[in-house]
């Protein structure tokens, strides 16, 4: 089997991005034999200035035959691109690691956690309208089968990990939702992993406090949202962070950060976050396949990132280096093995 | 004018905060000729258990003839008294500031924002129920009328402060929500202020990054809630954070920490929280009468507080020291002038 990558460069900072990062796919492709098909796809406020729409059909049609995609930052019509693709193809878990770095200064050291966010209901559900002028009403859902279902991903991964869960909601206030994703926690955790329930204004508070504290968190799709930008600047910074869509039938990896339209054009964005994402990927078709080649590349590509933290001599701007975006992916296609 | 107060000790640490400041009220009400009179009431856990309801008759009816209430931390039924005491009274307004106190260990040092909540509507209007089974839904409400008051009440300080106002939202998710929420902030504060609008997981991350680039932040009551907590525990704990819900008619103050069971009755409790919350009950005082006495007391209350963490021998453990909640009473009583 041959996976088919519908790949989405994106706005601002993403065409560079993706343009010079091709050649370490393509050295991990050839060095470990990986059957991986690459397609370009336009998505984002180019297309929707180009075509009027921020996902064209065209684009929609590949991406229905595509596996996965691989998608750069996008700009204003981030949410009409990102959120639309989860929900469309039912990409119900995203899964957002932080992780520190070596070499990144940051007030925190040895962050290692993974939020699990529920990645298709909660307010994002997008039901909204004005019940009268003046009075605007959003509608929340959260479902037993979209709970349980991101609950059991949460408990895979612990238990791949440090076997600890905190599930984060706020059902003191919000008892009928956050009371069902609760329950749905307690249910399927207890007793399997070490086990702890959090209110979503103190795991905030918990994260600045000690963040060590914390290996998986699970959480519903808002909270998710907020605690995993939180998370990742603790680890280190925003702009590092990747993240995975995962769908039973298609998935999505995209960095955290957005376009960065400073910057964009000037060859010094940092790619870790990009390259973290295909990372993510390559396990995902680990996952699908079993076949442990992917795993390697994987790997292999988290490790050379690292490597060149830790040498610290090839890194971007953002995190202190003066290197440029070519040098630093140079370094990295250096240490691939 | 004699400003009536109903005093809600609470649960856990409640009592014996309460017990140990009123020597500290009752200095400053003598030095300072305040006109206030305090009615202890009963409310929270141990109210439910003795009477059946977490806020009883006789506590309202108290209450309800109060100009304010001052609230000691409640435990599990906090949700039941606090926030139906806003929502009953109207008390729209909740202001978290988050300062940096001296010698108080944090990563972070002079920090110093305030966080103005909306509190009265958002998810908070307590709108449930389950659509089917396994299916819950929420209803987030947010109004012109509601966005426009607290706006109102974030330009009110940023013009004393430091003229900076964050208009937090996700009006790129909850167009309709939070695309009122901000469509009000930039018609109210544009031209006023120094205005800037951010993401909620973007102000999530840069509470992180840098508070210090904030003044004021207005946002709605969820998210309110969730960054409150995230920037008091970044000003150094969330154990220090005092609260103010502010209301045309009815005012309430209350320390941002739960009851923290695990230490009450040890008289190792820290009353920073607690007594800072009556210094800005003090300071509302003076916002009614504009007697500048009350201003005199509020602002001798904190100064005091600051002076013995200046010093710094009579902390509690909680923050590095080893004196007991009796001793930095009487610490903060000597300094009071
Ligand atoms: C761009 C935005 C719609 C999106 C979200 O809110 O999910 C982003 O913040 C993210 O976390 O991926
Ligand atoms: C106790 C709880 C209901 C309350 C809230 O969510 O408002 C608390 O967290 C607060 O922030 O005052």
């Amino acid at each position: 089997m041959t996976f088919q990558i519908a790949v989405i460069p994106g706005d601002g900072v993403g065409q560079e991005l993706y343009a010079e990062s091709k050649k370490i796919i393509a050295k991990l492709i050839e060095k470990y034999n990986l059957n991986i098909n690459l397609i370009e796809v336009e998505a984002g406020d180019i297309a929707l200035s180009k075509y009027g729409e921020a996902l064209p059909k065209q684009t929609l049609n590949v991406i229905d035959k595509a596996d996965m995609i691989l998608k750069g930052p996008v700009g204003e019509s981030a949410m009409d691109v990102v959120v639309k693709l989860r929900q469309m193809y039912d990409m119900y878990a995203n899964i957002r690691p932080a992780k520190s770095l070596p070499n990144v200064q940051s007030r925190y050291s040895n962050v290692d956690l993974l939020i699990v966010r529920e990645n298709t209901e909660d307010l994002y559900k997008g039901f909204e309208f004005l019940a009268s002028n003046g009075v605007a009403i959003a509608i929340k859902v959260i479902t037993e089968y979209a709970s349980r279902r991101i609950v059991n991903v949460a408990l895979n991964y612990a238990l791949m990990r440090r076997r600890k869960v905190t599930c984060v909601h706020k059902a003191n206030v919000m008892r009928v939702t956050d009371g069902l994703f609760a329950s749905v926690c307690r249910e399927v955790l207890k007793g399997r992993v070490n086990f702890e329930e959090m209110y979503v204004d103190a795991a905030a508070a918990n994260l600045v406090r000690d963040p060590t504290r914390f290996d998986v968190i699970v959480t519903t799709n808002v909270y998710g949202d907020i605690l995993s930008d939180e998370a990742s600047q603790i680890a280190g910074s925003l702009g590092l962070a990747p993240s995975a869509n995962i769908g039973d039938k298609k998935s999505m990896f995209e960095p955290v950060h957005g376009a960065a339209f400073d910057i964009a054009g000037k060859g010094i964005v940092n790619p870790t976050a990009f390259l973290l994402s295909i990372s993510m990927m390559f396990n995902r078709m680990y996952e699908l396949s079993n076949d442990q080649k992917y795993m390697l590349a994987s790997r292999s590509l988290e490790n050379s990132i690292i490597e060149v933290y830790k040498k610290g001599d090839k890194l971007t701007p953002d995190v202190g280096g003066n290197a440029k975006l070519k040098d630093m992916i140079d370094d990295i296609y250096n240490h691939i093995v």
